[in-house]
This record gives C-alpha cells, structure tokens and sequence, in this order.
C-alpha cells in the first residue's frame, strides 16, 4: 500500500527517523549483477548535509546489505539494505508533537494513526527515509547505466536565482560532467554562488527556500510506458511524489506548453543521418501518448521550501486544545533541494527500470 | 498493466476510436448504490464538442450498461458499460499513418506494437476513450457526493487568457455554481470571451491552444492516502495524467511555492470556533506528508495544445522513409481545455475513491 | 478485486448469467497475434451442455469482439469480448431466492452485497461466467501453443469411475488425441460410459455428482515461476479456484505423495541423450520450488457434485425466517465435470501465460 | 512479484538461509496495536526442531524489530523485523551444489538465477525463509484473536498414521487446547506415537516422511472474500502454496466430496436458536462462491516427505556433464510437518487478514 512502488519488481521502503534502521527490500532486480559497492555509497553522500562549494561532503549513511547479494553480486532474492538509526530516543518523547510543526506532517500522521505514530524526528514521514530510498534508486541507476541508459538532474532554480535553460534539448555531456556537484549547475560558479547567497540569506532570516530540480533520462528505448495509466508520466510521479517535499511536477514544456500554440509545442520528426527517427524539438519530453519517443525524457519537480524554520509560527496545542505560537529547536537545514538531487534521480531511475522490465521488445518490430 | 488502474476497486478502460465500442469495467464500487443515470449522462455531455456560451451543448455518447446493475441498482457485481462507435471504418485504413502527426501517439504507438496497432482515428490513444473514463469517474463523483464529498474544476488559462486566481481557498459555493457550464471560470463572462477569443484566433490561424485546468475536492476528511508513494499527490497524479494532453500537474502552491520562503508557504494551524484543526492559508493543496489534511485538496493540471492542426508540418514517411510535409485534413477543435474539464473531475474522483476505499477509519482516534 | 487476475497482463471477467452480456477485458495480450477465431469458438462449444459419446455437442454462445482486434490480429488495446446473454428476464424476479440453495452462493452472496445482489439465475456466481474465462484462456492458450507450450486436461474420475493412471508421466500425446473430446479419458470409451452411468443413475435420483480433472502442461521451459508466494502452484491455483465448484487442487503426487517416504516421491535426475536434465520420475509435477522445472507440469482439480439437485432440501426463508423445505425447479446438469473441462485448460492457460510474461529469460545461463 | 503478498496489506520476506539476516516487512498492519512480543516468541517456537512429546521445545530464533513499533505498539510505519543468521558461511560454497538434490529447487533455481543463486543452505528457497513468515503470521494471528477471529491447526497424518476425523465440524475447543502442541492431534497421545514412530523408522532407514495439515479458522464473519478470482478459497491457497514443501490444498469435503452425490456434500440451512442462519453440515468449509459462510473455515495442505535424506540418490553433476550418485551429508530432520503447522496458521492468517481489511462492513445490511 503505502510504501511499496513498482508492479514487475517492487521496492518497499520502511524506518522511522529515530527507529532502530531504516531499510529497503527490492524484489526483482536482475541475478547475476555486480553492484558497484563504492560508486553506491558516493551517490548516497549527495544527499548528505553539507554542500559549499569550497567544502567536501561529509561522509553519508553507511549502507549494510542483510540479503540478496553474494560477494557483491546480486543472487536473485530479495535485495535488504539498511542504514542503522545512531540517534535513537527512547526517552521523554511522549511530550513531544503537541504542537504540529507547520508545513509538516505531524498533525495528518496523528490523524491517520490515531496518536500511535512515532512522533520522534518527524517518524516514517521524516526527510531521513529518502536514505533507503537512494539505496534502490542507486543501484537501478547502475542496472541501468550497464544498459546505456544514463540518469542525471541539476538544480535549475533555489529562491529566485535560476540556471540557464537548455536549448532545444537537455544536454547529456553538461549533465554527465555535473554529476556528483554540490550544485549541478549549467551555468556554472556564479549561478552556484547567486543560489547559495540565496540560501545563506534564508538561513539569516531564520528561514527557508525551496526550488526546482531538473532530471533527465538519456539513451531510453522508443516504446516504454503503456497506454492510459501506465503511461510514463504516471509511473514517474507516482514515485516522485513519493518524496516529501514535491508538490508539483511537469514534462517536457509542461506548464509553460499549454500556454503556446500547437504550431510551436509540436515536435517535428524527421530521419537523422543514420536513418534514426528523431524529433527536431523536445516539447514532448521523450514522451507521446504515454509512451517513450526514443529522445531524452526529461521532467521538472517542485520542491517546497523546508518547513522546519526557527521563525515563530502559528499552531495549535492539542493538549490544551488552543492556539500557540511554536518555537521549532534545533539548527535546520534552510534549503534541501540540493540534497535532493539524488532522490529525484532514485526516483526516477526505480520508475524507469520499471517500465524497462514490463517492456516487451520480443513484440516490437524494427523499420 | 495499461489501462486498468485503482489498489482497492479496478478501473479498466478499453477500446480504440474506431472500433466497435468503448467501454469500461469497474469492480469495487458499493452493491446497493442507486446510479443516477440521466446525471450521469449530462455529466459525460459536458465532455461533448460545442461550448459557446449561448449555444447549448451537442449531445453526447450513450451509455449501455451491460453488467453490474439491476434496475439502476449497482449488485457488487463488476460495471461494465460501453459506448458504441458510429464512425467505424473497415476499408482503406493501411494506407493511413504512413506519416506520422506530430504531437500525437501515432509515432510510438507504431514502435510499441510494431505495426499492429489500430491506426483508425488514433485508435486506443484517441482522446475518445476520455468516454469510458468519465462514465467511471461520473459514477464515482456520485458515490462520493453521497459520503459529502464534492469535486469540482473550472478552467484556469487557455493560451494567454487567464481566470482570476482564488485568494486563500478554493471557493466551494463557487465552483458548485459553475458544475457544468461551458467556460466554468470564476472571472464571469469577460474572461470566458477572452479564452473564446483566443481559441477562434487560434482556428483562424489553422492552429491549436492549450491551457490550465483547477481541480479542487471538497469534503475530504483529513487522514486520507499513505505515506511515501501511496501518497495523495502520487495516487491523483497517477490517474490524471492518464488523460491524454497532459503535461503537468501541481498541488497547493506547486510550482510557484518552490520559490517562497518557508515562513509563507506554511500554513498556520489554529482552531476554529466548533473545535475543528484548520490552516488559515492553504499553500499545501490539502496535502501534508502524502495525506489529507481535512482543508479543501486542489490541483492545476497543464493541457498542451492540441497536436491536431491544419496548418502545414515536418513529418516523416515510414515507407519511402524520407521527411515530408503533412497536411492533416478534416475538422479539428482548436482546443480540448473546456472538453478535458470533466475528465479532469473524472480522475480526481476515481483517485479519491480509490484513497476512501483504502482508508482504515476505525483505528482512527478523535481529539 | 473480485474477478480480476494476473501480474503481467490483466484478465478482468464481468456479467451476470441474466444480464445484457457477460464478457472479458485483457489487457497484454501480444500485439501482432492472429486470433483464430473459429478455433476459439469450437473451444467454447466445449462448454456446451450435451456431451453424450454419440450425440454431437451444441452450438456454444458466440463471441462479438468490441476492441482490441482489428481483422482478427490483436492490435495491443486491450482487448474486450462479449457473449450476449439471451434469456433476460426484468420481471418478478425480487420474488426469487427467498429460499437459498444449498452448496450455492445464494446465501453468502445476499451477504456480501446486503440484498442488491442479482439473484436472478446466480448472477455474478453463475457458472455462466466460465463462458468468458474460456475466451481469455481459449486465446492465451492459442499464443502459449504458438510458442510451443499445450494445455490440456483430461477426466480423471466421475462419481466413482476412474480413469486409467498415468504411469510415469502424462502423456502429451494421448492428450493431444483426446481434445475437445466429450469424455477425454485414458481408459477409452468403457471407462467413458461408465462415467456416463454415473450420471445418469445420478439424474434418476433427482441428485448429481462430482469428479477429478485433471491438467498438464507440456513444453514449459524451465525457471517459471518465483519462489514463495508467486510460485507456479499458489499462481495456478488462485486462478483455478476462480472457476466456481473447484475445491481442491493437488500438484504431482499431491496428497498422496504425503502418505509416501522421501526416496519414493523424489525424483532422480538425470542427463538424456541430447544431454538435458530431466528426472527419472514426475512426482514433482514439473515444479521445484515453486519453479518449472522443464518436465510436464501437471495438477488435479477436485470438482464438487453440482449442488443444484431436484431433490428435497432443507433450508431457511429469509422473509418468514424459518427453516423450511427447498425443490429446485427446472431442468439441471446432474453432473458438470465434462464442461468443466475446458475452464480447466483455461484457468492453467491464463496463469501459465502470466508465468511466461514475467519470465526474464535474458538473465537465464545455458548450461 | 516473488516474495510478496497482499492487496490491502503488504506481506514481503527476505533472506537467504546463509546469509546476514532473514526477515520481513508488512505494510498494513493497524496503529496503535500491541504486541504480545512474548507469545510471539512462543509461536516460532514452534517452528522449532525438537518435538519429541516429553521433550521440551528448543528455543527458537530471537525476533528483532527494525521499525514499525515503539514500545510494542505499532506505529503504523511499515513493520520489519529480521532474524540474525548465526552460521553464515563465506568459504568455499563456490563447490557446493555441483549437483543438485533431488526434490529440492537446487536444480530450478540455478536455471532460473543462471548460476549467480545463493547455494549455501538452499539460498531464499530454504525452508528457514518460513521463521519470518511466521513472524508475520504470528502478529496477523494476535490481530485477528483480538477481533475474535482463532486460527488453529493440528496434524492429520504422517506417513500412514492418521488423527481421528473430526464429526460435522473441526472442533474449536478441542484445537484451541492443543495449541502449541508438538503433535497437536485430536486423538491423543496414542496416535502422536504412531506418529512419532513412523518418523523414527524413516530416520532408520535414511529416509523421511510427509503428511497432512488441518487448519479450522473460527469466528469469521460471513461475507469475506470475492467472487471468482479473489475468492476465499484462491486466496489462501497463494499464501498456503509459499510454504515450500506444500503440493496439495483442499477445503472443507476437498477431493473426497468429488466422489459424493450433491444431496450429500450440500449443507442444509437452518436458523438456529438465536436467529442465526448456519448449516447442518459443514463440507463446504466455510466457503460458499468464494465468499465465507460464517461457518467455521477448514482445510487440509499437504506436505511432501523432506527431500533431504542420507540414502544415496541420482542426481547429474553440472561440471561433469554426466550422470553420478548424490550422499547428502549433515543431519537431517526426517519429517518436517510438525514444524510446518505454525506456517500453514501463519499463511492462513496472513491470507484472512487481507481478507478482513478489504471487507466492506458497510455495505452490509443486516437480516
């Protein structure tokens, strides 16, 4: 139900911030396949706090495989992994979430489960739970990549500072080379600087930012996705909003597409040298009718600005059952999008394998 | 896999545009509800061709109920029901679609079935099985109105020409006002000219317009969907890009949030005067963590322009393969916003039900 | 929920016996695929009541194609079928199932659906629903036979007339000869009519009887299947009790294997002159693990004597709520082991195909 | 798709015999439930080796949670809880499995794995994958007692000794009595020698022995289940089937109602004293259409004998390519049906559990 995506291999995700682990179990994922240990455990350090531009990374979660893979090659069970929790309470928190952060989902948890939830660090519904959720996504990136099908995002606004547009197509050299950045930017330093200036602003203002990450998916087969529900769009944001903190998500020239004219969000085909199909524009972004065109798929996500901020906010008590103020404690990260990154491609990359795996090329003729 | 969605009722859709008959089969709706069929049947018209603010709309598909229902009586059996077509052709048809329309499904399709798939009318990617979508999706809207829960949508751009925003919230008593009409906008009869306007200058061009439509959900009790991908964002998401044309989607503040601060993108919890937990604003779309908060859910959803055009485009010939040009011949409606208006309602409502099915209100506590 | 099955594609069976129409929708089906049509209907008229040695079998219901099929090639919608039902009745039918029948779901069913099921002639519990199932497994039988795997089935046992054990083995072509027979059996006709006596001593009391069917499957390739819970018996038998008066179903030597020690029941492997594994005997019944193992897969299915009888029966009225007597009127099929033969084949088709969608033979070494 | 199962919850098992841990995550189960941690541990007790009736039981494996509970109440995040395997080998397994044992998946899941399978110990099909079903089981075991929903289950034979038969109905008094029973069997402690003894002379002969489960569930409401394909029946026969071991499945009167006349195997109705509507007889199990009668729910699961036995066997060696003997060394448990009977409860329960949660209650009318 809840935590569970994919319909021809299925990845569940479970733990609770300050539970004992959080994990994942991945059924389907191909036997045989040697997993890149090292280059896992790098891609999970993107989503690790940190991210001047001068500084390095700090060391991320430490990833610990209970089943599935022999001497790193995974042996056709089930694939466990989990991150163990180091800051576990035990103590006095039934005191704690009385008053539901703003933005947050302390007050529908509670609805939802009746006051047995774990209110510690925002429980199951915590930030943190993107850890395991990098763990699948990783390595079906790798799976893949063994497969030339490559999965990148840069970080195309914070606040108000924007990176440059693309021209007709997400470039696939710019984002290879990008990949891994603290902030992977087409336009390079000074964009970096205008977001982080951005961010050290919020943070002065005992505030926050959010922004929008671009992802996008190169070397896709044509014919992915199936008609109506099944369609890529739907299997991608069905696993994209799976991350807290997207509200909003549009392919190719979504958005700004319905305001155009058909003449001009039309995508040409024509043969390129090799006798390829190809489309002389992207606004369709890799998709028509559901369906991969063969051109790269690519797509936008709105991420909301954190809302943990140390700004007194307007809540309620429902001990008392009267309105307070609330006084979040503790240092906040003021911007999370460019820990992010990792978790839309994770996102990305499970909802594509996905349609890799359900594709049936046998039925697919060549022209 | 394709055409079937829902975890707690299925909603199968079938059909191509010139084939015998449309159709859908739901299992899961509740024995004993009365369907009320003549409103059921004005709802599937709104969805017909027509739409001048003074000419009444044409009559729509009939519905013929083939199983599921005994004197208008759902029986727990499945629902199915068809819509048959009139237009089906039998003749020339292989020589069709040798050029592909861009825009359209006609290019992936052909990789996705290799040449099998029904080329008549855009066969099962035609925006005519919508149909089935909204006898499913009527129903559902019933069945929820009768647990008071409503679902609404109007239209919020159509090229250049945009609605008046709503402030806080969407306005229920408003949009209830606006169910069926042509233009349903909240600005009055000014901006539905305005949106005529551009879709005339549109079809003088030989041209096409895209636009926004609102969807908002009235009723919900908090406490609905489940965390991480079962979430209400990803569940609608799901089904509303099922709808072909869309492009995009998102919740609350969406896109434009992402360039807020944290301190007014949330929400200020308080209590109002019967006891009730409210947010005085509703940047989060009704949604927190992935699940209902209890205040009115709303989406936008981005429609591209119509890829049907007269004007002249690049294309491709599959059998001389060489580029050409292509004329796409016949009448075609400049823009499908104001018909997508009840299939957008339809997805809501079918997600929605799918969420009120699965929810497990007896471990819910009161406070 | 109800009557939808399978993983990889999707079987969706709809209808009351005295509705409009009783159909299907499957969606995966391969794209390209000739129908035989007139194959699938003599398949159907396997259902058909009649079945004496001499006499020829009825005219079955005829099927009318609504989608997915475009000059008998499937073009990759889903694909949707109907049988028009021809003995509607509208009239005084709130009257009936005052009384329900014993070993019918009369009782269960006004459960279930509180008073809005259709009681007419069984509605959705009919075993007039089978007539769809046969459509569905008619034709993944046909793609499965194309790929060189055969389904068949056979009459092991009416009331206590047994046919012939196999010795080691089914035997694919005794099998073969014995399709679309009345009575399949090993044994020939004696053993043929003495089932036949069964039933009719049986008609004489105003009573029924059940029996044994028994399936196999040849030319299954080894590796389908996925270990615990979507292993190739528990994905065979949730299909196979979908056909209403199954009741049990043992795979090999079943229960009687349980009675046996561990050096009988297993099976020796062994190389064979073209240097394949196969194994010496067949208790496994072609599964390991829940695994194919290459060998014919073969199970048994328990039928339960048909519960209409024109015998006096005790049971309750509903609206006097007291117990009182029951004479089923009408004419009844004493025994419907014979037509049941053909929803057998059917129900181990459609799983079996199941099977071989989710196969991923890519990951599979020759050895 | 392997090892997962559920529609309203989700049920997924993880490990390999050899490997870190084994374990499991469920996704579904209520907030706000307490778990009898204790009478947990007791249930995989039984799963435990031991089993002599004067000795006493040895300790079983040591659950761990993972997440998903605080204080032994559940949160409502998904639950997982995992088993530390204490003899993990890493050595020079690469050797092993050169040739495959009969009767077990050794063979099936090299083909299916194409060689990258875990080898040591059975790898995800060795029957200690069912300690985490049972925890699983247990917990859906305790959530259905607190509903007045008993699971229970004695052995019906081993080898050729046989429990005496029950009357009309399994006898809930006298099951709940012998819960946790080594040999919980209705007819003493004679017949739990017999048993013993036939499992003492297998041991002798380096051979072992199979036999016959009874599960009776008791307190189910009537209406549970859904017509064809999610029948009650196909329901449990998915989960019932993960059990490796298990060949067979019949409920109520099963293969022997067959080879009844339906005046016998049908079950009158009648009211009794306090207005309820029950049956004289129970053959039909509980099960009427699929969908549960009230009545109490059985049925009979059979196991094969162990296939791991000492007696010398045939079998190939792969590196070989050539027929050879097979000396399976170690200590082999002759007879695993005792141990069996907490998972076919587990299975059970997990199987009615989902049935409970996608019940309708409300669309229940009273009577």
């Amino acid at each position: 139900m809840a935590s569970i995506i994919g319909d021809n291999f299925k990845v569940s995700i479970f733990g609770q911030s300050h539970g004992e682990a959080i994990g994942t179990v991945i059924d389907g994922f191909p036997a045989g396949f040697s997993v890149d240990v090292e280059k896992l455990q790098n891609f999970l350090n993107t989503r690790a706090p940190g991210g001047h531009l001068a500084t390095p990374r700090k060391e991320a979660d430490k990833v610990e495989f209970l089943s599935g893979i022999v001497d790193g090659v995974l042996c056709g069970a089930p694939l466990a992994a989990i991150i163990r929790n180091t800051n576990t309470r035990s103590g006095d928190y039934k005191e704690l979430m009385d008053v539901p952060r703003p933005g947050h989902a302390d007050f529908t948890a509670r609805i939802k489960y009746g006051g047995a939830q774990d209110v510690r660090g925002g429980g199951h519904f915590s930030g943190r739970l993107t850890a395991p959720l990098c763990i699948a996504g990783g390595i079906a990136r790798q799976i893949l990549e063994a497969q030339g099908i490559k999965v990148y995002a840069r970080i195309k606004q914070i606040g108000s500072a924007k990176d440059s547009p693309f021209s007709e197509f997400p470039d696939e050299k710019k984002m290879e080379a990008l990949d891994g950045a603290c902030y992977p930017v087409y336009g390079g330093e000074s964009v970096a600087e205008k977001m982080m200036a951005e961010i050290e602003a919020a943070r002065n203002d005992l505030d926050s930012v959010g922004g929008i990450i671009e992802c996008a998916v190169f070397g896709l087969p044509a014919g992915l996705g199936e008609p109506m529900f099944d369609g890529a769009e739907g299997v991608i944001s069905k696993v994209v909003f799976g991350i807290p903190a997207v509200k909003g998500i549009e392919f190719g020239s979504g958005f700004s597409g319905s305001a155009m004219r058909g003449s001009e969000n039309n995508d040409p085909f024509y043969y390129d040298n090799d006798g390829n199909v190809k489309t002389a524009t992207n606004n369709h972004g890799g998709i028509l009718g559901g369906i991969t065109s063969g051109m790269p798929l690519y797509f936008s996500v709105a991420i909301k600005p954190t809302p943990s901020i140390a700004k007194t906010q307007q809540s309620i008590s429902f001990s008392n059952k009267e309105n307070t103020e609330l006084n979040v404690k503790g240092r906040h990260d003021p911007c999370i999008v460019a820990r992010a990154v990792p978790c839309v491609i994770s996102a990305a990359a499970l909802a594509v394998y996905d349609m890799v795996k359900k594709a049936d090329f046998k039925s697919k003729s060549k022209f």
